[in-house]
């Protein structure tokens, strides 16, 4: 894996050099771990004029959940408490000789970007911007089997929810029940923390878990996603509650399913991501819950749950293949619920089958 | 409850004042709670000079663990995605004819802060340093009661997990279902990841569980927290697997005990932060531990588990009444396991009785 890493820091670098700057400081701690293989507690890494280096409070963790530091990295671990690896690692760049670092100016606070200043005042600090961000979006083979095996393990535990009584307990206790599911199966942890929502509460978006108790007739809705190897995935479904929907259930139900399957029908290498959005919004729209819409209905994931892209009306942007996203389009209706169904899948092309999907429980409407 | 949030703006006005700002922009979640009664999402506050405004891109949650906005304040949500609170807020100050806005340039980023002082170029963009964590620091009977109440929380958590048979169960089994049944009872929520360590894992600080199995002559260790209302508070235990302990272990156990004791009964107004730490260290110093302590033996609770103050040995500041506490000295010897012990008491006066004891689990070794 180490070749992994490395690349991935010369690739950064390169940026960086055309961007003017002789070395670059990552502090995100995704960014840390994308391009280090872990990112221990305050790490921080710095892309060196002589020498990498990766410099944190504590020792690396030795857990595989928690990812292994790249060997060819240099590893600093600096005594607590108080300490602040980004600004060791300015001194350590000005030491090298650099006369200029870039820094992640979205990540840093205005405090420690002065401190920084202070501890190296002969550097200048430019901005990096979301390069590795920008780096992150398209995934190799092996970070989207760790996204695929999170997948699994999600569509398992929904899959034996489902197959207990679910009438009379809480929302809390169903989503506990799915963290500790995700966990048995073999997750870090869970991706996000995971939503539950009956009745009045389904399908809306990001809804947390309640004391409300599952009823019969209700439309119930859950979000789960499990982290394996760091990595993130997310899953959506709308059941209903009793052995008969009632008729506008079932429509609802139909429509975010036609819109969500639009949205995934239109993920291809090349497609713009406004235009994902709109193929999905506009079922909705058309159908007159267009003023109810989220703003986005779907976007990245990886080594965080919601990344770059951003399937929204007003995105920039065109999908590349090697890309997850989730796609999510969902109604609510206040005081009557909703639906929300969610998929991650991957952006292929066409020769090779279309987009993947990863969350692969059905979609059909159950009645549980 | 709204004058409290109202009296706890107007004393930091004050202090902004005092330095010079007219006006001040809280940015900082926990902080955003103290002050206003809830934070939802990307929520920001905003004391201006005319009228003081609760900024967010969603609306507040209806659920008792995410606390209610003080009605007192207006509430303006913003529509999403890409909004950010504190630039608009900006825009406020500036419209409201303020010359300089303090804002929290720890919590800020570089990328934030620069926005705002392009949304709002009339505005000087001043420092509010750490004024409302300072504030935090002592609390009302109304935080402590909720303190309390997580403390009583965490304890039948725990006491109900020592009812259960726990050799052949992974460390990470256990911590899922320490987490459920503080849910149980009513938490919120964990207050922090809860650690479980056996065997050579026990008594280290911070261990994320593993898929360790408890076995018969282990240290078991295990550090958990209920949030309350917002309010998050942390016990730490060691037992002994099998029905005698070793003599190695009831030394080590009856040392950091002492040491543990030590530094509860150093907690009064007017003590050193310093010497709370000392008073702990030396016991396990002079027994010829010093080498391998953590840097610090104690550290405050609140809306956060992380909090003012520090007890560590270059602490500077004095302790206050109704400053809650943790009291967490441990030694851990590689490949061996460790003691840890970690109480939550609040600083009261001698004439009130001293220390108040939080969490009430006993401290006698346990053999399970």
């Amino acid at each position: 894996m180490s070749e992994v890493y490395a690349a991935r820091r010369t690739r950064l670098r390169e940026r960086c050099n055309a961007g003017g700057s002789a070395a670059a400081l990552v502090s995100r701690p995704a960014n840390v771990r994308y391009l280090a293989g872990a990112a221990p507690r305050g790490a921080v890494l710095l892309l060196g004029t002589t020498e990498d280096l990766l410099l944190c409070t504590e020792p690396p963790e030795d857990r595989p959940a928690a990812g292994r530091p790249d060997e060819s990295l240099r590893l600093r671990v600096l005594p607590g408490p108080g300490a602040d690896p980004a600004v060791a690692a300015g001194g350590v760049a000005e030491a090298q000789g650099a006369d200029s670092l870039a820094v992640e100016e979205h990540h840093l606070t205005v405090a420690r970007h002065r401190a920084i200043g202070s501890a190296a005042p002969r550097l200048r600090l430019a901005g990096l911007g979301q390069a590795v961000e920008q780096l992150r979006v398209v995934k190799d083979e092996e970070e989207i089997s760790c996204l695929r095996i999170g997948a699994e393990i999600a569509d398992q535990a929904l899959g034996e929810l489902l197959e207990s009584i679910l009438v009379g307990r809480t929302e809390r206790h169903l989503a506990l029940e799915l963290e500790r599911r995700l966990v048995d199966h073999g997750a870090d942890g869970p991706a996000f923390p995971t939503s539950v929502g009956t009745g009045p509460h389904a399908g809306r978006p990001g809804h947390r878990p309640t004391d409300r108790r599952v009823e019969e007739g209700d439309f119930l809705s859950v979000c789960l996603g499990a982290t394996y190897r760091g990595y993130r995935c997310e899953i959506g479904r709308t059941f209903v509650i009793g052995t008969s929907p009632a008729d506008w259930q079932i429509e609802l139900y139909d429509l975010v399913f036609a819109a969500q399957r639009a949205g995934r029908e239109a993920l291809a290498p090349g497609v713009a991501h406004r235009d994902v959005d709109r193929a999905a919004r506009q079922v909705l729209d058309s159908a007159g819950y267009g003023e109810n819409l989220p703003a986005r209905t779907g976007h990245g994931v990886g080594l965080q749950i919601d990344e770059d892209p951003q399937l929204t009306p007003a995105a920039m942007g065109k999908l590349d293949a090697c890309v997850p996203v989730t796609v999510e389009p969902g109604v609510h209706l206040p005081g009557r619920g909703g639906v929300r169904i969610d998929d991650t899948l991957v952006v292929r092309p066409e020769a090779d089958g279309g987009p993947e999907l990863l969350t692969i429980t059905t979609k059909e409407l159950l009645a549980l």
